[in-house]
């Protein structure tokens, strides 16, 4: 790439003044990446990976810190007493439960927020969340580092129960932050009794509180979240950024077909209303219906139950799930749509019914223009190539961005493997993903 | 139908001499059956089946008598200490728990063996082997009330656990009586921790004498049973009596479709490699290849699981079971040839792998040709029409068929309903049903 071009960056940024030649001795070659020296500390935040990554190991390799359990809580207290002490950060746990780390700004503006979530599902990787938690911290480090003062308050956020994996809904700390519960959600207990009251206690949240977590539009100038891919696009690619144009939105409808149980010796094939026949027929529907029509939307069917699932018994009912993804709604309803005229045929031709029931809708939660504008000129300006994308998988950025501009930083997961003990961002791809977060966060407080 | 038939007929059967115009006026009218008037005795039938279905009646209308449990235990007692010993059969247990009643013959000649089973699946109906068990007590009772000596030793056999609700394996008594049994078989415990012997002897068997069951070549001159159809064949046909030709060889095939799992909102569709869809296809698949060819073969996917089955999750993996049955050995192979094929064509084209092994294998049992016969003529003799077919179900006839002659006689179950508390077979087809096999076993006893 472009030498010269990189120190105009660096000037522009207002993060040339100092350390220039220190941190260029301490990361990776540009050639290694084909991208401009970091202004972060590449070896920093990999040791701060590595160091968070021991809380929840597992036998298998995989991490498991599910949300408000004891690895979760301790992992909370090494990343608030270590690392963001280390980083100059006034930090507070909101009543969600949900890390705070603050620092001041020169003038009286909304803050900057940027960060992720360190909890996981049982035997996920140790960059999910942990990344974009570990590389907020470690822009604020460098700003210290730097002696750079910002207009604007900075924030480090490290989100309480993204994962849902325990008390089933994720995204509990964004969604406190814009007030979005379920009914009664906030009174439930676990599958071994624990209130959710206690459960959230356990990291230092109050739910007698929670309306305080709440914040208001205006409140935030801008939220930015860094986050692995989690699936295999920027990989398959070569491209080290994915500047995200929005998180999906996420339609599960509950399908049940209903055909006739039946002797699966006695009954002759004619005379047959096999519900699983009809279902499999569907399940194929669903992929062809979905890849119609060009674009990055995604249906799948992942959960199938067969009645009353015996060998010998001609399948009576099954039921099972389709989840359609896309940043256009319009677009999942016609997926739907098409899928239903189908299903109408193959009932009739069956003799079986089929029923499909919307069962939760998530809306589409598109980034900011201008903060996609901010990320990707960053990118080009640090020498990376970047590609536009809409992220598949939900992130509290899609709460957040109700009430605050938003913009998501992606970098590469190898083979777009997540949620996995194979899941694996490579080193460089961290710095990378970090460089860029910390420069779009100086665009922005100079904007 | 032609009434001098029947004057004929019954003077062949050598029941004419006595008692004529007294059942004649017991039973149906002729023509509500199509048929000739029945020598047995339909309204003494249809109260025994009645008194015995009180044993294991559910609330919800269906009979829970599952083998060697105390319903079954109590129904046997019942039908042997009522019903059988009013019949004069010199009743014993076998050391499987079968119930033998023994009428004796003129001659020294083997015996001529008929009856079913009284044990049900859990929610079963009423006909499915008690119609067969009890008929066969009234064909002795009728040949007691019309003073008929046999040339052969009439036996009336109950079997042991022929459905296999209990510890799993059906056919437990004419299993017993070829020696086939699985290997530690006599040595397992069901759920609740009883051993099968302990089982065994609630209903007064005795496994440590189990090789006292056994028969040898020669020793039956013909086995017969009367069941009830369990699919619609005979219902839709409107005919009475199915000519049963064999039972099915059943195959079953466990079949493992391996992808790979993955986020169902981060991989793009064109780049999943999706178990479901796989599996889905070769469902359907199964279904096409067994359809074919012409024939009654039937091929069916019963179970299916899918891994990991929650619905954000492309599936990993699913295992399902393909279960094949036909009278030829030669058909089921060449169908499973031809569902390979497909499997292999699936798996290419969607980047996955397909495993398919045969896990079990039932030989076919084909009826004995000359029983076949004595049926069918025996049908028409009374005056009605019979359907040459196979038996889809397993039945204790298929192990006896291994050491003598064997033939069984059908009569339809109303909307080929069974297994189930909806099972329903007429009336007046029970009455049918057990004319057919009073005259079947005259006609073997003529022989």
């Amino acid at each position: 790439m472009n030498r010269r071009h990189f120190g105009r960056t660096l000037a522009g940024a207002a993060v040339a003044s100092t350390g220039t030649f220190r941190w260029l001795a301490r990361n990776l070659p540009a050639a290694a990446t084909g991208a401009v020296p970091h202004a972060i500390r590449a070896d920093r935040l990999r040791a701060n990976l590595e160091a968070l990554a021991r809380f929840g190991r597992t036998p298998k390799g995989g991490i498991t810190r599910v949300a408000w359990t004891p690895p979760d809580a301790e992992a909370r207290r090494f990343v608030m007493g270590k690392i963001m002490a280390a980083a100059g950060l006034n930090v507070r746990i909101d009543p969600a439960g949900s890390i705070i780390g603050r620092r001041p700004g020169r003038e009286d503006l909304p803050v900057i927020l940027f960060g992720s979530h360190i909890d996981t599902v049982p035997e996920g990787g140790m960059f999910d969340g942990a990344l974009g938690s570990l590389a907020a911290v470690e822009v604020v480090q460098t700003l210290a580092d730097q002696g750079i003062e910002t207009r604007h308050p900075m924030e480090c956020v490290i989100w309480s129960n993204e994962e849902g994996a325990h008390y089933g809904r994720g995204l509990f700390g964004s969604r406190a932050v814009v007030g979005e519960f379920e009914p009664g959600e906030l009174d439930e207990k676990d599958e071994q009794g624990l209130h959710i009251r206690d459960a959230v206690a356990s990291i230092g949240g109050d739910l007698s509180r929670i309306k305080e977590a709440l914040r208001k539009p205006g409140d935030i100038a801008a939220y930015l979240e860094l986050h692995v891919e989690q699936g295999g696009v920027l990989d398959k690619a070569g491209i080290p950024i994915g500047v995200v144009e929005g998180i999906v939105g996420i339609v599960r409808y509950r399908v049940v077909v209903t055909g006739q149980a039946n002797h699966a010796g006695t009954t002759p094939m004619p005379d047959r209303h096999d519900a699983l026949i009809t279902a499999s027929r569907l399940v194929v529907a669903v992929s062809e219906e979905t890849m119609r029509e060009p674009g990055r939307q995604v249906g799948t069917v992942g959960k199938l139950a067969v009645h009353p699932d015996v060998p010998n018994i001609i399948p009576g009912s099954v039921e099972l799930v389709i989840e359609l993804r896309d940043l256009s709604m319009a677009k999942i309803n016609g997926i739907i749509k098409r899928i239903e005229a189908r299903a109408g045929e193959f009932a009739a031709s069956s003799g079986t019914t089929i029923s499909i029931e919307p069962t939760s809708t998530h809306q589409p939660a598109l980034a900011t223009p201008w903060l996609r504008d901010v990320i990707s000129k960053e990118a080009a300006a640090a020498g990376l190539k970047s590609l536009n994308m809409p992220s598949g998988a939900g992130h509290d950025a899609q709460m957040i961005a109700r009430i605050a501009p938003m913009g998501m930083i992606f970098v590469p997961s190898v083979d777009g493997i997540s949620h996995s003990p194979r899941e694996l961002t490579r080193w460089e791809h961290t710095a990378i993903g970090c460089e860029v977060l910390y420069r779009a966060v100086l665009a922005i407080d100079r904007r």
